[in-house]
C-alpha cells in the first residue's frame, strides 16, 4: 500500500540526540551539559508557582524574558525571539529564509543537526569543507564565492570547539547574500562572540541557549538577536504559544541570577584547561576549546575503541564515526571530580594498551 | 533592498491567539482555559524538582508520559506520540503528510488556526463549508467528494462547540485518501470521542490536549494517537528534544490523577448545562454545547456590541469578525461564580438596551 507519508519524510534520517543514560554511577561527559546546578531563585520559581497559574496560557511572545534579555544585550524588544530551544529557532530560520529551491549552507564538519535541518526542510545541502586544521576555508568563503539562502555557523564550532577570526567573520557578513545564523550554544565559554554582528547587519541573527552556561538543558529555552524584520518572521512561523510558562519563568530567573552563570563558567573554563594539559600530558591531541566540551585524538588506540572502553566503564563520551571527526572523541568537561575520574580510567585503558 | 525572508512568510497573516489580560478582577471567558487548578500533584511535583535535573536534557521521547498516555488509551508506546502543545503536532502533521503540491483541508468556519497552517506550509487551502446549522456537509464529504492530502478536524468543532455523529467520521476515514486528524482539544467536555477510529485506521490521527481537561494550558502538552507508521514520521519531523522536562514531568502527574480532572470536567459541564439555559431564557440562540465553552447569539443587540459592553465591564469574551461567525459571542464555561457575574451583567447590557 502507498504511504500517506511525505516522500522526503520517508527518506529522512532523523537526528539522533546524545545517549542519556541515567542510571546512578554513570560519569555522563557525553551531551556538553553543565554539571553545576542552575541559580538557586530557579528553585524559588518552581517552589512558589501558583497552580492556577498554569491553567492559563504562556505569554505567546514570552515579553517579560525578551525585555531582560533585550536589557542583557543592549537590543530593543523588537531585536529578541525566545524560542522552544534554539532547536526550534535553527528549524524556523529554514524555514523562514530558504525559498523552496534554496540552498543551507554550513561547515563540515560541524553541528550534525544542519544538514538534518536541510533535510527536513527538503532542499538542497550546501556543506563546505572547513581547513585540514578544521579552520575556516578562506577561498570557499571569499565573496560570492557561498552561494546560500542560509548559512548556519556555529562559533564556537561544534564538536570541534573551535573558533574562527570575529573580523573573518564579520567580513563574510558584510559579503553573503543570504541570512546567517551564528549558532553561538557554547560562546559563553569562549573569549569573544559575535552578538555585536547582529545589531550591526540586517542578515545575520545570532543564537544562543539556556542549554549550556546557564545550566537549564532541561527547560528547552532558546533565543535570537538580530535584526527586527527577520526577527518578525520568525515570530510569524511559530507556534501560537512556543514556550510554556514555567520555563518562561525559570529562564527570567536565571537571566536575573547571570552572575551565579558567570561564576559555573569560569569554573568549568579552569577545569578545561587543566583537563586539555592533562590530556597533552598523557599524548593526546587536543584541539584548541573555547567550549565546554574538548576534541581529543588518542595517542595509541582509535578513538572508537577508547568510547567502548570507557564506556564499559561507566564514562560515557561521544565518539562521532563521521569522516573527519573518527579519529577523535568529544569529551564534556564535567566536575574536577568527574574529570579526576575519567583521567585514573585514561590511565588504566593507556596501561593495558 | 530586496526582502531576506521567503515570499510566503512576507505574505503570511500570523494566527491570532485570544488577548490574555491579566489585571486583578478581570473575567476571563475568552480563551477556554479551565478555571479550577490542576491535580495537586502537580505542585508536588514542581516542589520536589532537584535543580541539578535540569541541568540535563529531556527525554527526548517522552517515554514515561507516552507509557502512561498509551495505558490510559488501549493503545501502545509505538501509538503515541507527545508534543509541545498540540499546536507543534498539527503544524508537523502538515509538514509530514502533504506534499509541496497539496491541499490541507478543514471546515469553515472551524479552528482559526487551520488556515493559517495552510499558509504556513504554503500550500493550497481546502474550506469545506458546514450546512447552514453548522453541521456535516454530506455532499461535499462524500465518499471521493474531498481531495486532500490532509483534513483537520475538530471534534467537537471550534468555535461552535458542536459535534458530528461518529458513524459519519468513520464513514469519512474509511474513504478519505489522505491523513484525517481529529483535533480532540475539548473532547472530554463531549459524551463520545473519535479514539477508536485512530486505531481502526491507517490514516487517522487523533490529537489530545493538557491545555483544556486537564487544566494545564500553561505547561504546552498535547498528544496525538494512531497508526505507527504517521506517529514516527512526527518523530522523524520534530526538533530533537521538543517537550520540556517539567512539563513531561507535570503532565505525567496530571495523567496519574486523571479522577482529579474528570471531577473538574463534570462540574464544567453542569455550569455549561446552566449557563445555556439563562442563555436561552434571556432570548440568545445557544449552540449545543459538547466543549467548555457556548456559542451564543444575542437577542437585542449585535455580538460585537455585546462583546465590547461586556469588555467594558471587565469581562472578556470572543468574538470572531468572521463572515458565519460574526453574529455570535463565544463564551468560556468558566465557574459558577464568574458565569453568575457574567448573567449580571447581561441583565444590566439587555435593560439598557
Amino acid at each position: 500500500m502507498k504511504s500517506r507519508v511525505r516522500k522526503a519524510v520517508q527518506d529522512l534520517d532523523a537526528y539522533m540526540p546524545g545517549e542519556q543514560w541515567r542510571e546512578p554511577g554513570v560519569i555522563k561527559l557525553n551531551t556538553n551539559e553543565n554539571p553545576y546546578p542552575p541559580s538557586p531563585h530557579v528553585t524559588t520559581v518552581l517552589r512558589d508557582m501558583i497552580p492556577v497559574e498554569l491553567t492559563r496560557y504562556p505569554d505567546p511572545n514570552a515579553t517579560r524574558l525578551r525585555q531582560a534579555l533585550a536589557r542583557l544585550h543592549n537590543g530593543d524588544l523588537a531585536n529578541v525571539f525566545v524560542g522552544n530551544g534554539s532547536d526550534e529557532i535553527l528549524a524556523l530560520c529554514t524555514r523562514a529564509f530558504v525559498e523552496d529551491d534554496g540552498v543551507i549552507a554550513y561547515f563540515e564538519p560541524s553541528y550534525s543537526l544542519y544538514q538534518v535541518l536541510a533535510d527536513m526542510r527538503n532542499v538542497k545541502r550546501g556543506p563546505i569543507e572547513l581547513n585540514a586544521d578544521f579552520g575556516w576555508p578562506a577561498s570557499e568563503m571569499a565573496p560570492g564565492a557561498c552561494k546560500a539562502s542560509l548559512f548556519l555557523l556555529a562559533y564556537p564550532n561544534a564538536p570541534t570547539a573551535m573558533v574562527y577570526e570575529p573580523a573573518t567573520i564579520r567580513e563574510f557578513c558584510r559579503t553573503f547574500e543570504g541570512v546567517i545564523v551564528i549558532d553561538q550554544a557554547y560562546v559563553d565559554f569562549a573569549t569573544e562572540n559575535c552578538d555585536v554582528l547582529a545589531l550591526e547587519f540586517d542578515n545575520v541573527l545570532v543564537v544562543r541557549t539556556f542549554s549550556k552556561s546557564y545550566s537549564l538543558a532541561g527547560i528547552r529555552i532558546g533565543y535570537a538577536l538580530g535584526n527586527s524584520e527577520l526577527i518578525e518572521a520568525l515570530f510569524k512561523l511559530k507556534d501560537s504559544y512556543n514556550t510554556n510558562s514555567l520555563s518562561q519563568e525559570v529562564a527570567l530567573a536565571a537571566v536575573k541570577d547571570h552572575q551565579h552563570m558567570l561564576k559555573n563558567v569560569a569554573v568549568i573554563r579552569a577545569t578545561r584547561e587543566r583537563l586539555a594539559q592533562a590530556l597533552q600530558d598523557r599524548g593526546f591531541l587536543v584541539l584548541p576549546s573555547h567550549a565546554n566540551f574538548i576534541m581529543a585524538k588518542p595517542p595509541s588506540l582509535s578513538a572508537e575503541e577508547l568510547y567502548k572502553r570507557l564506556r564499559a566503564m561507566r564514562i560515557l563520551v561521544r565518539y562521532f564515526s563521521g569522516r573527519r571527526t573518527a579519529e577523535y572523541v568529544r569529551i564534556t568537561v564535567g566536575t574536577n571530580e568527574q574529570v579526576a575520574a575519567l583521567l585514573k580510567a585514561l590511565d588504566a585503558i593507556l596501561r593495558a594498551g
